[in-house]
């Protein structure tokens, strides 16, 4: 298994470029930490302390509506993972972040990512660019969920995790997709079929 | 009325200390722009091409969520403007921004965004806390569409926009709460009613 400091210096110079006193300082700053299958990296109501990088594992974000659990995204192998909407005014968390698998992590706290941002050469610029991807990304997901029909959300589902879905329950994906367990098994029949029209059409 | 490029210089001065030589730069890669009442700062389905500094006036941003327009943000004299999940990717946007009253804007391409970043003293940093400041004011708008009740919405706008619903309909605060004009009457007087008790409560 590859060294996860490793996987997140190569993750953060795909934003800007790191010199050796860069990676010293990022080797410096962020520790490792461990969710088991079931553990929350950060609950509902509690102040979300760390930006962590995931190294292996998985995670789900979940809103609670009506007592019942909505999930907007996954966090995977090599994504970042953080509620900022509690991280960066430190105040409570209105979302949940679950482990689904025991999950390796690096995690960093807010401090020393303001130093991060203060000290890396490009510092700033990476801080910039990061948080922009993560807010398009975020936002893509909690307006998908009032704006697309749940057969554009399964569509989305299976073109951004491709390899999820032997890793995650159907409770999950139905819950990811906006239906019931039941619907989800209609609209996997009727995307099976029209897969099937379309690759066996003569045009 | 006072000088826009002022209002804005002094709102990105709050973020940023900026020498002469940033000012001179904010001046050249603003350009004003009028919005007139009912006109679309940025449409669903367009690319949304600029980031706006409201001057004057009023927008709202909604949602069709099954033909319903839903509002989860408005936004007034000296704040941005701009749909971030089309505008930094230059991807179709999923939510439309529109003008309630004509307002006065200043607006900036991604292109010349871009050069402020990287050639304002402190460019980077801007864009990193502004980004953050937009970041989790959305996030939290939109999380609140789905987990918050309509009394505590119908609070949240009372306090976020003290000074707004003499400038906008009850529609518009009524799509803004999550509930049709009728039911925000009652919510209304409910709210007015705690409100008196309060008040006269001997504690």
């Amino acid at each position: 298994m590859s060294d996860p400091l490793i996987a997140l210096i190569e993750t953060i110079r795909q934003i800007v470029p790191l010199s050796e006193t860069d990676t010293t300082l990022i080797k410096s700053v962020f520790q490792p930490y461990r969710l088991k299958k079931g553990e929350y990296f950060v609950q509902q109501g509690q102040v979300c302390q760390h930006v962590g990088f995931i190294h292996t594992g998985l995670v789900r974000y979940f809103v609670n509506q009506d007592g019942d659990e909505k999930i907007y995204d996954f966090g995977l192998e090599n994504d970042f993972v953080c509620d900022y909407e509690s991280f960066l005014p430190q105040r409570p968390c209105r979302r949940t972040i679950q482990a689904i698998e025991e999950s390796d992590l690096l995690v960093i706290s807010l401090s020393n990512l303001q130093r991060l941002f203060a000290q890396l050469t490009h510092g700033e610029r990476f801080g910039r660019v990061a948080i922009e991807q993560i807010f398009v990304k975020t936002i893509g997901q909690l307006v998908s969920l009032y704006t697309d029909a749940p057969e554009l959300r399964y569509q989305a589902f299976l073109e951004n995790y491709p390899t999820l879905s032997t890793r995650i329950t159907q409770y999950h994906i139905a819950s990811y997709v906006g239906v019931k367990p039941q619907s989800l098994s209609r609209i996997r029949a009727r995307w099976a079929g029209k897969h099937y029209s379309r690759l066996s059409s003569p045009e």
